[in-house]
């Protein structure tokens, strides 16, 4: 039995249970879960406790990434400020469909080192090829996650590796799911991965959901997400692409719909009906996507969260800087600086986060018996003093670099800005090399944006 | 003579002949000025000369924000998530007007603190009320700094000390620039100020050009910053605040007219016209004006630079975070991934800065015989890693963080993320005390946004 016991904080709990703030507050953890919140009876702390003095920073809940391409952290760069078509066929599917379970587990270790750093303590993945690589990658990296297979049976074009059967596409995530679900103390949790409705077949839409339900996870999907599916669906069933899952019984309390920017107000209606979980990506929304409706979404109770996306489309794998773009673009798009106020946004990224990927009994608040998932925020500095405002600041004007600390499961994996579970310079270093390697055998070509000329100096 | 030679980096010029990038080059520097960029013939180099190996990392021009409200620094957060009349009247006006010299000398003081840790070398003040003030501060703190006086001689509902007449306001500033302008080696100059057509009578907007003409120096003014002001302006004379700014005399080519979200294609055509100098905003004009023609006004070769606004609006003045801004936003509302690409946003942020501030022949680009303002960047860690795109992972993945040193007129202000030039610890501190005896004069009170308990553990 050890004890941590953060003292003399800002504690913000975001329970659920009134959201209480305690100014000057504690935390008592024991082993992997809190034992209590706000005003702390010494006799609970045990005499070999580590106490930590906060002098008033921050404590929150850890952030939930709720969809991070992680195997597509070292293509970063890759399309930036070309159309979706070059990014697609030129740029991501090549690259992609070059890489290796090794590079898939690499590529994974670095996107921790990211989050991590940026105050995440559990993260849903949409699907890189290899679940193995990146179960065993966040495995080691102490955060939780629930990783799921890009799967496909269908749709034009796409790389001859990844022309597989809806059989192949079940059997192995099944069997993936059998290996490493529930691994790692729990931490590392395996879902069903549909990539999209242009390279899902109505059979296999169906066939995921009755596994997933029989299976008690959720199935991770990018729905409504471009213009162009838009269009596709139209075209082919008359309706946009959260009807026809309805059709198909695809809807439910274990789907978490990715993007969702072209819906319906009867769509946003199904959502609400069914329960179905969202997930906001405002940077790579911006990038290519158009603006989701957040707004109406919030007011009718969708349960919504946030996501980076993947390095290939949005770069910043930082859900800081995701806070912070959901707090200033519906504002831009509906010229309204009431909407989205701080508060939701601190909700989405916290408590219903973990309601999105299917946890919010275990994580997501600060709550005596919850899983001791939690961030220490230092405000100290220029970038951020003076707090006026001190819950909308952590939204308005915090950056990642103010996170000074990250646990999760009742363990330290960042301490005073060091990561302690990775070692950070050899990922970095083999990422950057395998990336080289993957462009290399992919043959994709960035041009130079200015003439460069190579130069030595002695 | 003191010279610094740079060497072994990637040197991103900008330079206007051909923006080349040396790859492996360096940068040699004498006093003030850079006296070679590139291939350094080693015969140049001082035997004394101070050699910095930089291993790769790159070289830029500093940054150029060409909008900060430096007053507005120490009441961050004053108004997030409100309205626009309640963050006028009852926040921004009443914590302004508030304010004393001392404060605004502070305020500014905080600002330098950030605008250094962001690569900012030079910047222009729309204005607060103290152009004393303000202009210390960037003495001490080693920026250069176009400063104005925030400028009014009407409009309804200004508390009574901003209630003057234009004779009162234009003999202040003349009395500031002559006391400050080109002060701390040329560092310091003082520009003139139109707040905005609201509060501005058009007899002052004339005499003001006249005056900026006569003295050689700039008038920075919000244009066309929000819908209301295009509501007011046609209401009133039928047109919009360029087309009207025209009939008066005052569109030029010294001229900085910031946010212009609301400009029809004939007043982009004016600003071609006239040189106008245009100043995007981003973060503030999500916040609540909305989204400036960017891609239309490139594609018009229109001067476009880039501002943080204040922080009462926009919360970080943070010019990396706003390239960000830049390279998202707009592709979003166009649907057009390939609009406005990291070069533009570089260009914008350094060359065309210094142009919009009148000095394109003085800095903005690493150039033999401009002056030595230059900043040092450092890609390594897990956010900016791999580089596969060197340009655009400047705009698409760099943070403030990476900013490794940065120096103004050949003196470092900050190198290795330590500012030398100022008290960081002593101005922090000093700014939040200031911040929260503001409050309570102005009366302004926040509201919990979550219930907060005090609570005392020992």
């Amino acid at each position: 039995m050890k004890q941590t016991y953060l003292k003399n904080g800002y504690i913000v709990t975001m329970a659920e249970d009134g959201e209480t703030v305690y100014d000057g507050g504690g935390v008592l953890i024991e082993d992997d879960k809190i034992k209590a919140v706000g005003k702390i009876d010494p006799k609970m702390v045990a005499p070999d406790a580590e106490v930590i003095e906060l002098n008033g920073r921050y404590v929150l809940p850890g952030f939930v990434n709720t969809h991070v391409h992680t195997s597509q952290q070292i293509s970063r760069g890759v399309g930036d400020d070309v159309d979706f078509v070059t990014w697609l066929h030129k740029r991501m599917w090549p690259f992609e469909s070059n890489m290796t379970e090794e590079d898939s587990y690499m590529s994974t270790l670095a996107t921790c080192l990211e989050l991590i750093r940026s105050g995440v303590t559990s993260f849903a993945e949409p699907g890189g090829q290899f679940v193995s690589g990146m179960c065993r990658a966040t495995a080691e990296s102490g955060l939780r996650g629930k990783l799921a297979k890009s799967v496909m049976d269908c749709g034009d074009g796409l790389p001859p590796i990844w022309q597989r059967t809806m059989e192949e596409e079940l059997e192995q995530q099944v069997a993936d799911l059998e290996k490493y679900h529930n691994t790692a103390d729990g931490r590392v949790q395996v879902w069903f991965g549909l990539r999209t409705i242009f390279n899902n077949t109505d059979e296999l839409c169906v066939r995921t959901k009755e596994l997933a339900d029989k299976y008690g996870v959720g199935i991770h999907m990018h729905v409504a997400e471009a213009k162009e599916e838009k269009a596709y669906t139209y075209e082919r069933w008359g309706e946009g692409t959260v009807k026809h899952l309805e059709k198909l019984g695809v809807l439910g309390p274990n789907l978490l719909a990715v993007h969702t920017v072209w819906l319906t107000d009867e769509e946003i209606g199904l959502f609400k009906k069914h329960d179905v979980k969202v997930s906001h990506n405002p940077a790579s929304a911006m990038r290519v996507l158009g603006f989701a409706r957040i707004p109406k979404m919030l007011k009718e109770g969708i349960c919504l969260s946030i996501g980076t996306d993947g390095a290939s489309s949005s770069n910043h794998m930082d859900m800081v800087d995701e806070m912070w773009l959901t707090s200033l673009i519906h504002k831009g798009w509906r010229l309204d600086p009431t909407v989205v106020p701080s508060q939701d946004i601190l909700r989405m990224a916290t408590r219903w986060g973990a309601r999105a990927v299917l946890e919010g009994s275990l994580y997501g608040s600060l709550e005596a018996g919850k899983k001791a998932d939690l961030i220490v925020i230092n405000p100290h500095g220029p970038s951020m003093m003076p707090v006026n405002d001190k819950i909308a600041a952590l939204v308005t004007a915090m950056h990642s670099s103010n996170i000074e600390s990250t646990m999760c499961d009742g363990k330290w994996l960042m301490r005073d800005r060091k990561i302690l579970t990775l070692d950070e310079e050899a990922i970095l270093k083999e990422g950057a090399e395998r990336a080289a390697a993957i462009y290399r055998r992919a043959g994709i070509e960035l041009p130079d944006r200015f003439p460069v000329v190579k130069v030595e100096n002695d």
